[in-house]
């Protein structure tokens, strides 16, 4: 199987790929290395998620997010490089939750994000490194934020 | 036109090349990569601006604070490299914004340095990945701090 | 001396590896690079430091974390790696600060890590680049986590 037909077989509808907002590329290739930019959780209808984690959203709404996140991220992959099939692996996530202070769980929202990976590239293939952590603030009070750094085929 | 003509052209001063103040190096070297520690919004006196976005600098003030942090990059790679013509291009910077909890507009202050780069290294190259995101603290109560990767000639 | 000597020297106890607890690696190899996740402050009896720097922690006890969170990446690179010997030097370390929103002295607090590794690998090669900035909260509310990027002998 591969990542495109693993994808289809998840039976997620990917959100339209994000433009960049501002002065940036939310897509940059590097020889074998393709940087993607922060995304924020977009759903399929190009609207954006908001809210701040552990007041507007709990914990499963917060992992929902970062699912968006990824699968935001993914769009930029397709529209970028044409394929899912050109991504080898997944070397490194910055999970960036905007919390609240108190806030302790931000691996758990994560993995909204991460599983989605492992289940496109497989658990091998799908997991890189990561920190998932919490931010003061996010653009547009978006809940979760994510970059991330692939090797491609 | 080089980088250096096309900064020379925009009538702008370096602050000084911002010295190490703790166990790091400013600028380091890795093959084809140029990588830059986290800098801050250093003046052409070498004095910080200080003060949280949000409260103490509204978003007009905070962006001159990126672009100051995007001179005080600008100064770390003449110091380092000899010239601004060894970057071939930029690959990615973090930019880091010290804000109250609720602040939304993160991307407009990082244009302040973006578009700096964007002057520098032209559209193409000088316009990378990003993310802009909101830090609940940073060092001295700098408004913004950005950590860059650049692609050497 | 080697790396694994002169750690040997300091005397100190490296806490146990520290297993993923979530959906990532904690190590991963790229070439000539090695990527390490975000790491906390694990104690030599494989339990965390908790508490939010600025009210629960001053700075030497962050400092102290930092240290703790340096020696965990160091369990992971030995487990990961089979030895400190095959690292040649420190790329970069993201340095992340669990402090209340007025916090100022995240590079003392990171200088905890940092100047372990300058011990380990020596002034040139232990000392990369790096950011030490505030978050607004991390997972388990510890004090610090500290993601790095390694080059490999």
């Amino acid at each position: 199987m591969t990542p495109e037909q693993r994808f289809a077989d998840l039976g997620l509808i990917l959100p339209p790929a994000p433009k960049a907002v501002a002065v940036y590329k939310t897509l940059l290739i590097d020889g074998r290395h393709c940087y993607v930019s922060g995304h924020g959780p977009y759903m399929a209808d190009g609207t954006l998620i908001k809210g701040k984690v552990g007041v507007d959203l709990h914990a499963e709404e917060a992992q929902a997010a970062a699912l968006q996140t990824g699968l935001a991220i993914l769009a930029t992959l397709k529209h970028g490089l044409g394929s899912l099939n050109r991504v080898k692996r997944v070397i490194k996530i910055l999970g960036m939750v905007n919390a609240v202070p108190e806030y302790e769980n931000h691996p758990y929202v994560i993995n909204g994000c991460s599983e989605l990976f492992a289940k496109v590239w497989g658990v091998e293939n799908g997991v890189g490194v990561r920190s998932a952590v919490g931010m003061g603030s996010l653009p547009n009070n978006i809940p979760v934020e994510i970059e991330a750094l692939f090797e491609l085929e």
